[in-house]
């Protein structure tokens, strides 16, 4: 037990963006308090980045790098590889490369598990590696570990969160500061909070990532973004922020992940919601993440923590090196989460998804309309036709124009029939712009 | 990888209490969930009791059941034994003698951790055992997986939380309800939420327990209770309650663990506090526990969950039979908590106390006074004495009588100062009751 003694763990990092950086920096700054807590040193010795010359604020040494990314898939001094990179094709080529070699890799490419998690743990069962990617969901909230292990003993039959935190700054600050959306991403853009790709942020796409990740770990089943709802913020605007808090709730970009035990069946949503004021997430500020983990035994669990960024980030990749070290050290071979997963329970009895029909929630509708007598007749026949009960009316008159707006809530009601009524309401003359959906998240917690 | 091949892991619990019940009843209702997840087969096959004949809820057959609880710390057939009496006395002689046998003890008192830790961990050391205690904090949160492994990496500056139900459900629901806190209390035992030892609970006996176990673990150090500040709830009353809301906070009974990096000095507060509306905690419904882990890597993190109850605490305890499942299975040996902190890195710095001058917080004091002139003078120059600075005061006559009541806020002191100056105001003429000290809990998230 002597420190001394300790064998140290060799770790290389792939990609020194603010990540990899973070990595390198904390592993060196706690060294000692990580060898102490884990009895093994772990020592980072090689990182890979696209240009040698480009000057860091975090400091390595010239002879710890390569621009040879690939050479760290096969480095036989190497342990650990960490995949900071992000993209799909190189990470994707060195991640199996480095577990076809018996590599532990370590990553936060969400969109790599996302699209090639199936293909990532066949890789590693087959050449004996292992792969972590607690920092691919949550930034430093250690979410992965809390649903697989923590929480073990339980099935889930709701988990929904907040998971970009560049949405959620952008719509907390809308509210906050009563600016528009656009000045929101102006402002992110220059803060550097939105990603290269906006889409990825903005249309809900990096959270549905992160959705599909954590539908895996609880359900078994990698569903497809094609297969799930997955819409953006960028039609929220300043009057929805303000309707929404007149009727006492806040917008976040929510994903929700259901699961229905008796059909055997799961579905995924990402989308704005209204989440009613008092509620542990409609609270949650600025780039914060927030999950809450429902389980049949352990009831509502909350997980909350910065969803991003260099710190927070680097926290989760070294708490997958940390865990990676002790099975290295251990020779104790932990089940890949494909393993736990499908092969021993899914497999057997595949997980299916919900139709529409069961997709169910109250509603909050915008509508954009003529201020003209028998409109709002016509919106209430046409919601009746689709037999969507209508919970409130709110009509109020744009400045200067005849034109309204119309905000509707509902009561229970489903994605079959509200997409329905929704497509005739905008067939609707009266109706000047498409409508405006958002869905009302007053889970039972 | 096939499950019929699955080595099964007999698990004995010792103690059928509600959470006894609770473990056997889940790890065989969710056993094949289990065996799917870990690739291992959880099997409860005995448990002690002390009353053979007792009917209970859970039904266990009779020849599964002894009321010898020594035979299960010596059964060679089992791999784990639970340790759900409680208690110290019987629950120490069960823990070390099974811990001798190598066995894996898996536990749910907090005041075994915190009293017999040391000497637990050194037995398991010894006997070649190991010794887990997820379910002693949080019920069902993973917060101890959650300190140990998923911010391995981080320093943690601040540790706070609401770790006791019991008060929660009683301070949450005065303020609610507008009752006493003896209506109250009177309901909490009605509904069985209050320890037979009422004091552990109302005293903060039991959230000093708890924090001492967070303390350890963050820093290697076993506080004692009587080098901490601990401090109830009974004496708040519904104006303090009514006061902290017109100043914008909720009164919660919180665990305050502190670290100073520089001078490697720690401190360990449990007492009621104002928390600002709008932070996470100061919303923290009923029965709920909410713990904030501040790490220097990570940030601010926060866990929200049931803080007690069967079904929380067995979700604890499973996760906890799990993990020691797979060590058993891979013969992995984890690091003791005390091996991973106190001889690695703490036992050659070992970790101070914080002297009170340094333990600094805002205050909320509330004196009852004589309603005569002069008396805020009186009590302005004490407090000037000490160097306390006051940021508010707001005085309320009681209805018809000569007293009334001085609320004052202050800034920044610390617990020196402010004890100095509160024994000082006790002993005034004009001060009719022993004034009554809360902290502000306003920390920077």
């Amino acid at each position: 037990m002597a420190m001394g003694n300790a064998k140290a763990i060799k770790i290389g990092i792939c990609g020194l963006g603010v990540v990899g950086q973070g990595v390198w920096k904390h592993l060196r700054r706690n060294g000692k308090l990580l060898e102490a807590r884990l009895g093994v040193r772990l020592e980072p010795v090689r990182a890979a980045v696209r240009d040698l010359e480009k000057s860091r604020p975090v400091r390595i040494p010239r002879d710890r790098l390569t621009d040879d990314v690939m050479s760290l898939a096969r480095d036989p001094e190497l342990d650990i590889v960490c995949e900071l990179m992000g993209g799909s094709d190189l990470a994707r080529e060195f991640t199996l490369a480095a577990l076809e070699n018996g590599k532990v890799v370590v990553s936060a490419n969400k969109a790599l598990v996302c699209d090639h998690g199936r293909e990532v743990f066949e890789t590693a069962r087959l050449g004996g590696g292992h792969y972590f990617f607690e920092a691919s969901v949550g930034g430093g909230i250690p979410i992965i570990k809390a649903l697989r292990e923590g929480l073990v003993a339980n099935r889930f039959d709701l988990i929904y969160g907040v998971l970009n935190g560049t949405c959620n700054y952008i719509l907390t600050r809308m509210e906050a500061e009563n600016l528009s959306f656009e000045d929101l991403v102006k402002r992110a853009r220059k803060l550097g909070y939105v990603e290269a790709d906006e889409s990825l942020d903005l249309d809900g796409i990096d959270t549905a990532h992160k959705a599909v990740i954590l539908g895996f770990l609880a359900h078994g089943r990698w569903m497809r973004l094609d297969e799930m709802l997955v819409e953006g913020i960028r039609r929220v605007t300043l009057e929805d922020i303000r309707q929404a808090a007149g009727l006492g709730y806040s917008i976040k970009l929510l994903a929700v992940i259901t699961r229905d035990f008796e059909s055997n069946r799961m579905f995924i949503r990402v989308h704005p919601a209204l989440v009613p004021r008092g509620r542990v997430l409609a609270n949650l500020d600025g780039a914060y993440n927030g999950i809450c983990l429902s389980g049949d035994i352990v009831g509502t669990t909350f997980y909350i923590g910065k969803g991003a960024g260099q710190d927070a980030t680097a926290s989760a990749v070294i708490s997958d090196i940390a865990d990676a070290a002790l099975v290295i050290k251990g020779s104790h071979k932990l089940l890949l989460p494909d393993e736990a997963l499908s092969i021993h329970e899914e497999r057997s009895t595949p997980c299916g998804i919900l139709p529409l029909e069961e997709v169910v929630s109250p509603y909050y509708l915008r509508l954009t309309v003529k201020d003209e007598p028998g409109v709002l007749a016509q919106v209430a026949s046409a919601m009746a036709r689709h037999e969507v009960s209508i919970a409130s009316v709110v009509q109020r008159q744009a400045t200067g124009a005849d034109r309204a707006s119309l905000i509707l809530t509902t009561h229970d009601s489903n994605e079959y029939a509200i997409r329905r009524a929704v497509a005739e309401l905008g067939g609707l003359t009266s109706c000047l712009e498409e409508p405006f959906l958002m869905r009302i998240a007053d889970f039972d917690e």
